[in-house]
């Protein structure tokens, strides 16, 4: 357990493949372009194309490369950067704010273990709001939060749709005075229609964000977060807009 | 933007085997139970076995099945929720403690981007401290805590090693007197000294949690966590012990 020389691992053949490909990236490459094809890189690296496949399959999860519908696999910039918030009281007062974009807002019975959650019956339907987010004019997440009717009962007179009843249910349910907020965060997959509004395909790796938001007497809503893994890095803080400014990446001397 | 048809998303076929993969799972396999082998799993759907490979990776995305070394693939339990502390005081003084288990410090260079986050000379050796964390019995997490010389000026006189020495850092760098810290998370692949000690290959997808440590003038320390992806959910609280109970995936109907 207390060594941890490279020697004495047994790396697989597309491993030390991709270091050579992250090297080649910094050196060959720049931000945005486009890779050769996959038969053309095997060729120049000297590898089966399974291979480089892996190995390109591990970067576009490091965040190295990105794989675009229509365009190709391109060198991905740095992550950006999202905050998610801490501070129970910005969340639902900011609907109209910049980071959280209301979509509309339809009434659903929720996943089985989101309704155990809420306390409420699986067969009663809910509100589910749909918000996306947007950061430097590319969106980054799609979210559901799934509103009981017990939490915003004057709702009942609203008649509007769209993004003005999204609004509306959230104002209502921070009106109820949210006292705290737990999460977790955890790999997912992109489904369908948040791939969509992400511009990924269904599958593509996601950070999911579950966030539970808390009054004095229990769980007022629920919400399910999907955040690109490609491109988002989850920011944290307990000191405001403090952000760490680097990748994570091991240092990669340009050559 | 508005709509969310599932009927308007080209669905790619994988992703329907998936579905269907996902209920065989519940219906017909106990957790832990391996899988059959890929050839019987793509005759018994009637697929090829690219596409079935595809639909097992999006069930190890989202935590659903396990591959493991000598073992093959399983079912996998629920993921466990591990608390990723917000509360600076307690993460250097528990040291002892059950959620990290120093394993050894050394001293190293630390990655061009640690450096520059901790404002130190990139040629400049840093104390290195590496951590586990288990839970419930498994190794859920391996950390490299980068820590300047001048964060534990009084450290020079130690001359011990492995866990003593580890432990002698942290303390040290308790005694400095931590006032905040931040933190990010992203998705990442195992290094392959991370990947032993968490028992997965080099290169699978694990969440990398990057905190800051920050005294009145600055950082002081940098950690990089390594997580993994496929048996964790990482938690963040702001109300203690509570933590969301689910799994996150969309309701399954036992057949």
């Amino acid at each position: 357990m207390g060594t941890t020389q490279l020697e004495s691992v047994q790396e697989p053949k597309y491993w030390h493949l991709k270091t050579v490909l992250s090297e080649a990236l910094d050196s060959d490459f720049a931000v945005g372009e486009i890779l050769p094809n996959e038969r053309d890189l095997a060729a120049r690296f000297g590898v089966a194309r399974a291979t480089l496949r892996q190995a390109l399959e591990q970067l576009e999860l490091e965040g190295r490369l990105q794989r675009r519908r229509g365009v190709g696999t391109t060198v991905a910039p740095p992550r950006v950067g999202v905050a998610v918030s801490t501070a129970p009281h910005e969340w639902a007062g900011d609907v109209g704010g910049e980071a959280w974009q209301p979509v509309d807002s339809t009434v659903a019975k929720a996943p089985a273990p989101i309704a155990a959650t809420l306390g409420t019956d699986p067969a009663e339907p809910v509100h589910v709001v749909r918000r996306i987010r947007e950061t430097q004019g590319q969106v980054v997440a799609a979210e559901l939060v799934y509103v009981p009717g017990s939490s915003v009962p004057d709702l009942s007179a609203i008649e509007a749709s769209g993004p003005v009843r999204a609004r509306a249910v959230l104002r209502e349910l921070h009106r109820l005075g949210l006292q705290g907020q737990d999460r977790s965060v955890e790999l997912g997959s992109a489904r369908a229609d948040d791939a969509k509004e992400l511009d990924r395909l269904p599958g593509a790796p996601v950070l999911v964000v579950t966030t539970r938001y808390l009054t004095a007497v229990g769980t007022a809503a629920v919400s399910v977060a999907t955040y690109r893994a490609d491109t988002c890095r989850l920011t944290f803080g307990d000191s405001g807009a403090l952000e760490i400014s680097h990748d994570d990446q091991p240092e990669r001397q340009a050559s």
